[in-house]
């Protein structure tokens, strides 16, 4: 969990990371907590260039329009950050939420459990790969309609994740958004409350000075 | 991730865990990743049996509704069904997503990437949690807004999980529905498809016959 990094396009080696290695990063996928123990999770393995260069066009469609909303410091660090490897890493995998026909036990009340439940998978994909000193980054600047129309996804499945796998030529020690100072690790303490939040954290207040 | 288990309440022992255990716990969490490092994760920590038993009122109302969504002959099955832990675990976590209000690197197109950053979170304290021989469970079948409110919830923030943790009688050496035969495990094989999803799958065929 601690060497586990978001690698990106400036790190990837071009060596091909054979199916068995694949096949591991699935199997830990499929021992995933699932809300139900519905098992929602569908996997598109790409290594195919044309696909990928598909894929890419649309991040760099969405990059180009993300950049747009950031202030004018910070408009030109991220032009320069290198935020994906989908052409660098040899192994895409697009990771989809199928979502079930019946009731699942434990959806009813909070229906994002279903997509939940992908993403417990994709992290422990994360943690596979590291473990075997593969690499991985997660890709979110993509229009997920357009992946879904490149993969020819059925309409009920929604894309959660688009992953990039590759061995790397190193493991950073820090996360890179934090060696290249756009953020910074944030106290845990600060996140942590004891039997419930604060009273003065709630801007809803109940109890209201009385009118006089 | 073979040996991790959803622990429910028919296994929890009333055993303490100390708070260097949980420490341990949190701290996995804060090494996850997240959308742009944003790191939008907050923790209700829950020792508290006056607390407790107000979430446990909530699921319990959220249970009987949830109950109804199945046909008679699985809904007999599900009353049965043992499905949370709150009152038995020592320690109850409430895990939620603090939304930023300036923009997030990686969040434009995606949006829901802030709430999948705290679900991986969620994915590293169950690993650590099992790798330290405690048992955790997550619930579900809770109406988020009422837990919100028990927990005096600042209004931006959203409910992602509930979970308990305690240590365990033993951990079962297959998911509790698999065992109890509600649901089987599906095979990995069926969930991957290679390069994009087959044509045949879309019902939305771009190709229709001609009209003669």
């Amino acid at each position: 969990m601690l060497h586990r990094r978001d690698v990106r396009g400036n790190n990837f080696l071009a060596d091909d990371v054979p199916d068995d290695i694949i096949d591991r990063i699935l199997r830990s996928a499929s021992l995933a907590p699932s809300v139900g123990y519905s098992q929602p999770w569908e996997f598109v393995v790409i290594r195919d260039a044309a696909i990928k260069a598909k894929v890419s066009a649309s991040f760099e469609l969405e990059n180009k329009s993300a950049e747009s909303a950031f202030a004018d410091d910070k408009k030109e660090i991220y032009a320069r950050l290198k935020l994906e490897g989908i052409l660098e890493a040899p192994v895409n995998i697009a990771v989809f939420y199928k979502p079930e026909e019946e009731p699942v036990l434990g959806q009813g009340s909070m229906p994002e459990t279903g997509q939940y439940s992908v993403v417990c998978a994709v992290q422990n994909m994360w943690l596979m790969s590291r473990a075997l000193n593969v690499g991985l980054g997660w890709v979110s600047i993509l229009d997920p309609l357009a992946v879904k129309e490149i993969l020819n996804s059925p309409p009920a499945n929604k894309l959660v994740a688009y992953l990039c796998i590759g061995y790397v030529g190193e493991f950073f020690s820090t996360p890179e958004l934090e060696r290249l100072q756009w953020k910074a690790r944030k106290p845990l303490e600060a996140a942590i409350h004891r039997e419930s939040y604060p009273e003065d954290t709630n801007v809803n207040k109940k109890i209201q000075a009385p009118i006089i």
